[in-house]
């Protein structure tokens, strides 16, 4: 159910003719309140597309009453004339809902470069406002479906009697910070956006901001909780935070399976690091190695590409005391050959990459996945 | 004739048995003199393959007197033994050429975490050295190649009599800051081994320095500038700079026009930056976006690919005020859709991106090259 899991919230997917496949492309949710707390995370990418713009501006009201969002172009690199797109869709929604256009988040996905067919996304909003409902979060995950090849809901409810609840959409593109990814997270329970902007920053930092498909940054990222607080109850803040760290890293790992022609899963855990954040950094810079993920692909345990990737980090560790486990098997230890790497079991598809500093007691998992000619011919064909 | 157009060199290339293929794998260069002067430029991963460990001890004395270099193996990440068996190679190569041990450079290519095979390594060194010849350079260039298709040399000849020429390997791990590769370069030109360090820097900086093609650094780049003063000339050091940087250009565009799997070879001109510094940041960012490098790979002038790149970088610009151009074409105007992309023609195999920040007057060139199926293949499978 998504983002109408929680009570309070109604949501609609359709549609609208922006994408030429004739596949659902617009999505819309509304929250019916009481409250309209809403926080936001977006791409830390300095050419930010038209919606990431003017979403930035309605969250620092941190007040939400609906999102739009829309499939099938991405509205990025499109100049003022963009931006007044973005600005007449939450006009539109405004219009169509009886809200305030201050209050509509909008998010958009697809080609960057592109204008938006305002002359179909427009009667889109009128046809979702018409099908909005309390069952249609999962029209809605369907409906921001770009490359992905199946949508993503989580949901987590509090024996407390509060929900939350969420979805998202992401298959390329995913990266540094925050993948390439619309998700939105809405809850029943009762919090001000302080509080939502606190959870919701803590759930980023340790699941979205720690998967990294294939290192590109999108323009367009965009994470977003809305809180209607219509359970009622006032949450215990720490058991918040872990639901909403619960959802987010459900959603992330969906991204992640799903990520654009890959065919293996990879966790790469850096463990013994000085700090969590050169836990981070060597686990980023090994995600990105296309040498290390070529193999993984082949099923090649070589673990020679993960100390070469160490090796460009500027992380405290000896060269001699390094070791590498793949899906357990420590075949480096003290930087040279370890265990035979013919005991490796690669044929899963998920592989684990344990990559021990010898420096410290700090630690990191981040999710990667591996390159495939797949990835190359999706991706040099998508434009056209 | 690569290492040996200048005078006071031989070379000689052989088939050792060290790769399986039974193709060479074993070269030696030696300087005759009367001068021993070298420098050295290795590589900045931090996991250092024993023959850097080694040869950047022997660069310390600036003076080299012959290299030793093998292909089937890089001897990286094989511990102490690795290094006994690089101090071997060169006692072997001292033994039979009368040379002081501490005087022979050693470099390695081939799989990292692998011993070499010194039962076939040692009786090859006895075999170049019987072969050592004048003419020798091509052979020795045929026999560091790994996945390289074809073998590389350069030369230039100055009219005051001296001469630069050199050989390089590699085609995979093109790298940060000095790609896979292994270089060496000679002349019969009088300089000190400060002069030839200042040279050999200069000249990297903007060649080898300027290559990346998959992003991934090598544990055992070097490249090493050997002078053996036999032409008596002691040369105009702008002019012997420029000759330096003119065979290493030459040389780093054989390298990417052989990368592995390429189909296309991409220049990134970034142009108005704010610093040379900051224009090779953006450049190497562009270079190094794996979806923007499936775009060319399918002749798709993606241009919202490279503001992407662009927009993680922290150089100095405003994101509604980026040019991009495509072989010319400028497909980006103000942050905005400019040029019809129709118009650019991607048919050849080489492509020109240009981006202008219009944030100053600094400029960098940096060379990369597609993200194909075949690179997938080739390192999926390159150890098994």
């Amino acid at each position: 159910m998504g983002v109408t899991a929680a009570k309070g919230f109604r949501a609609a997917g359709v549609t609208a003719g922006i994408k030429a496949s004739g596949t659902p492309d617009l999505a819309l949710v509304v929250n019916d309140g009481p409250s309209l707390a809403a926080a936001g995370v977006f791409t830390f990418n300095r050419v930010k597309a038209a919606p990431v713009l003017w979403s930035e501006q309605v969250l620092k009201g941190g007040r939400v009453s609906a999102v739009v969002l829309n499939s099938g172009g991405a509205n990025a690199c499109t100049g003022p004339l963009g931006f007044q797109d973005t600005h007449a869709t939450a006009e539109k929604v405004a219009e169509e809902l009886k809200l305030n256009a201050g209050e509509v988040a909008v998010a958009s996905t697809g080609l960057i470069g592109v204008r938006l067919p305002m002359d179909v996304l427009l009667p889109g909003v009128t046809l979702a406002a018409g099908e909005l409902s309390a069952t249609g979060g999962e029209a809605a995950a369907i409906a921001i479906k770009t490359t992905d090849t199946v949508h993503k809901t989580a949901q987590v409810t509090s024996p407390a009697g509060w929900t939350v609840g969420g979805m998202a959409k992401g298959a390329g593109m995913l990266a540094p910070s925050l993948a390439t990814m619309l998700v939105v997270l809405t809850t029943d329970a009762d919090l001000d956006a302080a509080a939502l902007d606190a959870a919701l920053r803590g759930a980023t930092r340790t699941t979205f901001d720690r998967i990294d498909s294939d290192g590109c940054a999108s323009t367009n990222d965009t994470v977003l909780l809305l809180a209607s607080a219509a359970s009622g109850v006032v949450p215990d803040e720490a058991e918040f935070a872990e639901a909403v760290r619960t959802v987010s890293a459900d959603l992330a790992r969906q991204l992640i399976a799903d990520a654009e022609g890959a065919s293996k899963d990879i966790r790469i855990d850096v463990t013994g690091a000085a700090t969590e954040e050169e836990a981070v950094d060597v686990a980023r810079t090994i995600s990105r190695n296309n040498l290390l993920k070529c193999a993984i692909h082949g099923e090649d345990p070589n673990w020679g590409r993960v100390l070469a990737a160490i090796g460009t980090t500027t992380a405290t560790f000896d060269p001699n005391e390094l070791d590498v486990a793949i899906n357990g098997v420590w075949v480096c230890r003290n930087g040279s050959v370890g265990e035979d790497r013919d005991l490796v079991d690669m044929a899963g598809r998920e592989v684990v990459i344990t990559a021990h500093l010898n420096a410290g007691e700090a630690s990191a998992s981040l999710w990667t996945n591996d390159l495939t000619a797949d990835y190359v011919h999706e991706n040099s064909a998508y434009s056209t």
